[in-house]
């Protein structure tokens, strides 16, 4: 099935934020089977919206639309759409049941042009959104199915995926499976050249790789008949790469190496304290995205002055002012410190200078040290980092995940 | 002018990455005047390029392409631009040059299919590339001009900024300039019940409302001739709905609340500390973006633990036994006992159940205390927030910032 993306909403030709949604329903569909030819985005214009959704009506078979659901004026995707197809708005009883209590939980009034909300295209299939008000909808045409979800990336995921990715599951014939494999600790020129041969000779599975921020993701595309299993087809050149590549394969699903850390750490159950100085509170918060992680991560110490170094991780003065806050010597009485006061497993310590201030030719911006502390043992390891504040703070982050990873890989071994 | 920008990508299509460059260029257009009414994305195929291009240079006068200049097979923008165009691709001495230079300065060889980014269609203006091999260009038709730029963000910006904005600044007449304004502790359609008279009532300014996750942005956009003022068009009715909104209004610069707080406590030289609890670092991360922070924020401790809360807060053993964690009582501690600690100013706490276990009926996920400390006072606030984990723990972390910032502002008047 070939499907397209139209966004509405002005916000996104005026550049305040990009087009993710796109990103993410594109990265989704072909797990259904389904390839994306286009996307396209138009402002909050009725003329503008028609004429695009023609044009896309045209073309493909399936056009999903995001934005334009909400309670404003502005919001017309629905009605634009009802009079393209020549349906009629009804009240959806069950949406406006939902809307009621939904105000009613947050003790708020529901104003009138919020009932507009509850309004849908006569004989659509209502999509539900739990995490916001205004529901969605797919409208099965002659040539088209048409599915309207609404903007906020909340909502608009986790109605695609409790009720957009099944529908389609359902009159799918065949799969695309992706699978990515997460990398840290390799350049992406080296990382080609290690795996060159494998990249030229594939055709199904493709490999394809890009870079983020500190990392590298590799995809590994296969398609197949569904029923079938693309095992067979992407396992051997994933295991061909995790020969060649080693431990710097840190994920094969995608996960990032805050949530690989976090389940190494609940599964093993391995408790771990944190005290941080550049970092911020980073990686503390990376690490409490995940749910149940109370279970072993026992506190966090954001010891940004001197005097909290001192007091929080019984840092000595001495140290400070013989080696400086930034230092290695600092770093690892920081990370014996946090761990001998919370009593957990692991204690791990970051300082750095993330700048764009308080460098110095000897200790210049992008200076850390990340220090982990295990029984009476801590090692240390000294970080030269370029770029921007967040930059350093981001890959000051990765690195000390890492650390931790491969720290459980050997107690494992 | 009318434009729309054209990516083109099968990279944008698979979702690997979103359309960036189309967030950027749009944003930077309306300061040359020109506003942008469509973005869309096609795949490395010339056929649907093809038809696309035809599309937009019927309804825009100018089409600013991204992507599809590189090395590779998969590169034919100007191949089909060209094509359309009705213009040959003819050789450019100085980018041959420059090409040579930059394989040169790296000690790599230039491969054969490097030559081909230095065949330019003819009669077209070089945009210069200083990042990377690929030059773009303008071609200039009767009704259109169309730009080609690199699709790498870093090129692309810098060709963008260096020869594409002064190319079209030359040209436009007007500008159009966007004012946003930032509300918390609203919700959109009451937000829109309070100033609906003035969204009907304007044509110059635009009023337009969108909502970002527990928040509120309200864009004014005023359309002026070039070398006129915007204030005399925009800062009325920015007034007016300041007026009504009053304190809700906590930016007029597009700032984020964080940001914001930072700069509040800066100026103010009020210093800060905090315990969190269920935002596991997150609102430190997020004060802690600000470069010079240090100044003012002394530290953080993330008490996931009760152990923690005690120890590093001083909460009572007998306030946690008797109202739990997630309590008011413990809230009012976890503040007092940061701020006695540390000895700073002030001294924020949160504590709460963000989810998806750990609820109850009593103490249901979203039940949320944020208490902020000031000399011998703390004042607490009682949340109860609906969502995914994540949502809850970032709609807090608004809460607790608009706590200290409406705390700031009654300290200074």
């Amino acid at each position: 099935m070939k499907a397209e993306i139209l966004a509405v909403g002005t916000e996104l030709l005026m550049g305040q934020i990009a087009n993710t949604n796109a990103q993410y329903i594109s990265a989704r569909l072909p797990d259904v089977g389904i390839g994306v030819y286009y996307h396209s985005v138009v402002g909050d214009n009725p003329e503008r919206l028609k004429d695009e959704l023609s044009n896309a009506l045209s073309r493909s078979e399936l056009v999903i639309m995001t934005g334009g659901l909400g309670p404003t004026k502005d919001d017309l995707t629905k009605e634009t759409v009802a009079d393209l197809l020549n349906r009629r708005l009804v009240p959806d009883q069950e949406s406006l049941d939902r809307l009621k209590a939904f105000f009613d939980r947050l003790k708020r009034p529901m104003t009138e042009n919020n009932i507009k909300q509850a309004y849908m295209p006569e004989g659509s299939i209502i999509i539900r959104n739990n995490n916001g008000t205004a529901p969605g909808c797919i409208i099965e045409e002659r040539d088209n199915i048409v599915i309207m979800l609404p903007g906020p990336p909340s909502e608009m995921k986790a109605m695609f995926e409790e009720t957009v990715i099944p529908y389609l599951d359902e009159r799918s014939e065949s799969m695309i499976v992706s699978r990515f494999l997460r990398i840290f600790g390799i350049g992406e020129s080296a990382m080609e050249e290690a795996i060159k041969d494998l990249i030229e000779d594939q055709s199904n599975p493709t490999l394809a790789s890009y870079v983020k921020e500190g990392e590298i993701a590799l995809r590994i595309t296969a398609r197949y008949p569904k029923d079938n299993t693309a095992e067979d087809i992407i396992t051997p050149v994933e295991e061909e790469i995790k020969k060649r590549l080693g431990i710097k394969v840190y994920s094969s699903d995608n996960k990032g190496l805050d949530e690989v850390v976090a389940e190494m750490l609940l599964q093993t159950d391995a408790t771990i304290s944190i005290a941080e100085s550049c970092t911020g509170g980073l990686i503390s918060a990376r690490l409490t995205e995940i749910p149940g992680i109370s279970r072993i991560f026992n506190r966090g110490i954001i010891s940004y002055s001197n005097q909290s170094k001192m007091e929080n991780l019984n840092v000595k003065h001495k140290t400070l002012e013989r080696f400086g806050a930034v230092s290695r010597e600092t770093a690892i009485e920081m990370a014996a410190g946090i761990r001998k006061i919370s009593g957990t497993d692991l204690g791990l310590a970051v300082t750095g200078i993330a700048g764009p201030d308080g460098g110095t030719p000897e200790k210049p911006v992008g200076l850390v040290y990340i220090a982990l502390s295990h029984k009476d043992e801590v090692e240390c390891k000294e970080l030269r980092l370029w770029g921007a504040r967040n930059r350093i703070r981001n890959v000051t982050s990765l690195h000390a995940f890492d650390m931790i990873r491969r720290k459980l890989i050997n107690l494992e071994n």
